[in-house]
């Protein structure tokens, strides 16, 4: 069954030939112009899952990185970095744009095929990094001398599964695996099957470190992480590559990994996560809230943002005694959205407040200044007083204007600019 | 201010010389009865708050109590009792009826006057009694020793504020303060003042031996109670007189003690728990619920099973994840009801089932057999599910039709009687 759905994963013998020949010709072009134009540059690197065969068919990413001496300022080498790659793109007669990571790079569109031109500061093994992306050319070097044609075909199937479960991808809106973890994880398990055999029965916390880590370093030391998958960077041992993977992600995959050993089934390949979506829809629903809010940034910026905000509203939510059933948070290309389903939504005005226990005298005696109509049940003082709230959407209203003070308020989602729409319950 | 309180409390002196009349007529009519008919009693005594001179104004109970040798049986001391019970009121002119305590005894109303005339075995201090009522010639032998004219009043201020506040009477409905208590606490404290003032510092539990227990016993032993009030019955040390309070109860004596000292008001002693719930109804309400059946007992049988089985529906309510506000049990004279008050009363028919942490494997294994709709979040399995009851009058008529199991079913409560009432919330 694997065998076949490889036939399906693997990029064709064409396809292959197509990306390899890009991307030699965008290094020769970075060469050119870099000695028509004088520029110091060390090396030209074809780097990524595309160079080192790891990549799935219809993957037309290629990832080109321009290595700098140390001595190089960071401003110079982003000034050259830039001049170089418009110029290689203008040449091969793409489209281009400067996209920002931790630094600018140039991210052109030639043909079919995305050509990301990153510099970055050539380092060794155990040297800091200056930029963020200094790390990729050893990556590259560490996976490249160790991964052979059927470790990569198992790097694929372990992609392929984790796509369909929404699970791949280290960006802050997925909080999955990368595909360097994933490549790291077969170089361990030798094979998909091996690491899901595993993973079945991983635990509250699972840590991994690669044989190759002792031969590379002498005496490695190894930091506590706080995460639920710890797994070395065996470029940097203090980095943990599985650092992004959210917990509940880490417990997907655990989960899923038994599933799928129960009953290998070519579903878990062909977007399983959303089929169990649509099934988990196909339901009555509560009353259903969302907040609109136009969109300012990225996903990358603004998910956490949403994140946060939302929990912080949870907590509102529930000391107004509204229950909630279920909460996300979403974006499209112009709005970023944020929503409950409730299963409480309205409430009568009256309200019971929680006092002390009649022995506790001091605390009584504020509790009785400060209500009215006090009573006493079991050993403790309640009070009748009135809702503010009485349906889920009065409390809304005074969010979006504002109203509520001691909410943590998100720097890139205006507020105020909000819209509430809602669902009656079925 | 108290002594006010007095003179309204205070019997008159006609009311006194009138009761005391009686009670020696009375008792000059058993004795009569017994000769002419050869009963073989030792003795016709007139006991109670009215003959120790506690009670209080208005309250026309004359209890009469005629004491026989241990060597007659209960089956004979019953007859006989009875017998002269009736002919005694007969002669007086009045009407009688047989009520059943511990054993039957005639209960006379003679013009204004209630004249219960009670049969009990003659023993002396630490002696085991007989018959549940067996204690009381020596209860009111101990008291009469040592209350003076100045006690029996701080006695009245004491039941009478206690009156106001619903928390005079050791019965299974009101759960207060019984007559005898009350003698003894003012026995001990001196003062109805003295009490309070110490009544304001008790915590969590209090225990009262009073200083004559040293006196009558030489080496008294005192068994350990569970109740939050312990005052050690000087009459037999085995029992605590406050047994029957409730925790509540007990927090309310507390609570109203400060709140008097506070603020020394005629209104403590003017049906102030009635303004009290006047002032705490007189706000919006929930949506309210009734269980009504017919009454086929007196309160005193009915009121624990009515609380039995409020508190093993409150459990069925929450598990259905309704949400009450507030809850009693209340009668009339020929029904009983069970009454709620519900913050939440109606939810959606779509249910979150909690289910296990993904590392537990077993318990995954079961649920994900057991349910369809099952996803992750953080760590732990959930399932979308449907409930059975989207409103609380639902959930009622299963309840009255018989259709639940794991209720407590009440002995006395004909559930499938029942009718619901309910009011729309406000």
């Amino acid at each position: 069954m694997l065998e076949e759905i490889l036939k399906r994963i693997r990029p064709t013998e064409e396809e292959i030939k197509e990306i390899s020949n890009l991307a030699e010709n965008v290094i020769k072009n970075i060469y050119d112009v870099a000695n028509e134009k004088g520029y110091n540059i060390l090396e030209a690197l074809w780097l990524g899952s595309s160079a080192r065969n790891t990549h799935l068919k219809g993957d037309h990413d290629i990832d080109i990185f321009i290595l700098f001496d140390k001595s190089v300022s960071i401003d110079e080498l982003e000034v050259i970095a830039l001049d170089i790659g418009k110029e290689v793109i203008k040449r091969l007669n793409g489209k281009c744009q400067i996209n920002y990571a931790s630094h600018p790079y140039i991210q052109g569109i030639v043909g079919k095929y995305k050509v990301d031109i990153v510099p970055c500061y050539k380092i060794n093994f155990g040297e800091k990094i200056i930029s963020a992306v200094d790390r990729t050319p050893l990556h590259h070097k560490f996976l490249i001398e160790r991964l052979d044609e059927k470790l990569c075909d198992e790097v694929r199937l372990l992609k392929a599964f984790l796509k369909s479960l929404n699970l791949y991808g280290s960006d802050v809106k997925t909080k999955g695996f990368s595909g360097y973890l994933c490549e790291l994880l077969i170089l361990h398990y030798k094979s998909f099957l091996n690491l899901l055999n595993d993973a079945k029965d991983w635990g509250e916390r699972k840590k991994i470190i690669l044989n190759d880590i002792f031969e590379l370093y002498k005496n490695p030391k190894f930091r506590e992480f706080d995460e639920p998958l710890i797994v070395y960077d065996p470029v940097d041992l203090n980095r943990n590559v599985a650092a992004p993977l959210s917990r509940e992600n880490y417990c997907k995959f655990i989960f899923f990994a038994r599933e799928f050993l129960k009953n290998m089934n070519e579903e878990f390949f062909n977007d399983y996560y959303k089929k169990l979506e649509e099934k988990l829809e196909n339901r009555d629903k509560g009353f259903i809230l969302t907040l609109k809010f136009p969109k300012t940034e990225v996903d990358d910026i603004i998910y956490p943002q949403l994140e946060k905000f939302q929990k912080s509203l949870n907590k509102l939510i529930e000391q107004n005694e509204f229950k909630i059933l279920n909460c996300k948070c979403y974006t499209d290309s112009d709005y970023a959205y944020i929503e409950w389903e409730f299963l409480v939504y309205q409430l009568p005005k009256i309200k019971l407040r929680d006092g002390p226990e009649v022995f506790e005298k001091e605390r009584v005696e504020k509790f009785i200044k400060k209500y009215d109509k006090v009573f006493i049940k079991g050993c403790k003082l309640y009070a009748f007083t009135e809702r503010k709230y009485c349906h889920i959407l009065e409390l809304f209203k005074d969010i979006i204007e504002g109203k509520i003070k001691n909410i943590s308020k998100p720097k890139h989602i205006d507020i105020k600019s909000g819209v509430i729409l809602w669902k009656q319950a079925t």
